[in-house]
């Protein structure tokens, strides 16, 4: 690579999908200069000039290359410092394949089912949602044991590209179970998922970088409220 | 690779997504055994099985090991036969990241635009929703015009990632135009695209593996004829 790397992240203290980007640039050693947006309140004109598509972040903006969504940032970041840090997508493209499949999963699926639950003021549209949350869970819980043949990750010993996306949401998991008195991780229907969530938000890169859960908690609390 | 090579494809004619599989196939020379499934009658028990989560074509076994979903197939197949064909992915980690963002765009953004504006009953829905598609193509206009360079393709002198993503969609798009006399893709407005559209339907290896336009405008008025 260049001496002379300009590396910017645009992001959201609280955004899940801010953190991969943080957890990608981590684990390959990656310094970079981190930017705050106000997503609620007026966004920043290099976020307005980085991505007119969405103005979503996370953005990250390498030597004045702009590279858009989350996903999509984790794998460049993995293939542009490849020679840094463990191997954040497997080697081998089946591997590769059933990663990139069960993160679009996670992303386009289970994750939206769970907000749609949570945001939604039926009662009978939040126990269905939620139950349809549950079966995903059982089909990560498969796929987990499938893939990581009983190491700690989905990535194998170290954390990876379905451990960032999935692990991505943990924090928020952990603050509705907080919030409501709830459990949605439940160690007895998916013993392995509940380990691997205690192993991932243990983990060193992980733990500098994702917010507190009650930090998020009370900053969901406060978003909740102010939705009604 | 071994010797022996078992790949399966299955899928229904005239899915989009599935003849990007196709022509990811055929552009690395690869031989393979087609399945056609009845999404319309009874799906069969090996899609069942390979395809749980989804049940959905195009799915790809390769040597017993499934890959599901289009992209993640045509990245699959670039990554197994590297050594055949074109590269469908570009080699530099920022152009593969604008041709994941730019596909990404397409397949959840612009053509579920598209389908609402087409399947929609409201006249204003309709409108809205067509002003939007036309939006969305001078984007990708500009991202043709600005990835390209000259080159007749997305991939430069030979289809890529994004030519096979966004391409699969032309003969719905021209199969549109005829059953409804109206112009989507409009050379005045977007003449790289236009043009790209030419180059990318007479191609030698789409032209075999994509359906016929007016096979599909057939297709298409039979069945919203028999939606409504």
């Amino acid at each position: 690579m260049a001496e002379k790397e300009e590396v910017n992240l645009l992001g959201t203290w609280y955004s899940p999908v801010v953190a991969r980007a943080k957890i990608a640039l981590r684990l390959k050693s990656v310094d970079y200069d981190y930017f705050e947006e106000d997503l609620f309140g007026s966004k920043s004109e290099l976020l307005l000039k980085s991505n007119p598509v969405h103005k979503m972040v996370p953005v990250l903006i390498h030597n004045g290359k702009t590279i858009l969504e989350s996903l999509n940032i984790v794998e460049y970041i993995d293939e542009t410092w490849n020679a840094s840090g463990p191997s954040i997508l497997p080697s081998h493209p089946y591997d590769r394949a059933q990663a990139r499949f069960w993160s679009a999963y996670v992303d386009d699926k289970w994750f939206p089912t769970f907000i749609a639950a949570t945001l939604t003021t039926s009662e009978d549209a939040k126990v269905n949602g939620m139950k349809e949350v549950g079966e995903g869970l059982l089909l990560l819980e498969d796929a987990f044991a499938s893939i990581s043949k009983g190491k700690s990750f989905f990535g194998g010993e170290t954390i990876g590209f379905m451990d960032i996306c999935l692990g991505s949401f943990l924090v928020i998991l952990k603050a509705r179970e907080r919030l409501n008195g709830d459990t949605i991780l439940d160690e007895s229907k998916t013993p392995f998922l509940f380990k691997w969530a205690d192993e991932f938000l243990s983990d060193d890169t992980v733990k500098i970088v994702v917010p507190e859960i009650d930090k998020i908690a009370k900053f969901e609390a406060k978003t909740q409220s102010s939705d009604s």
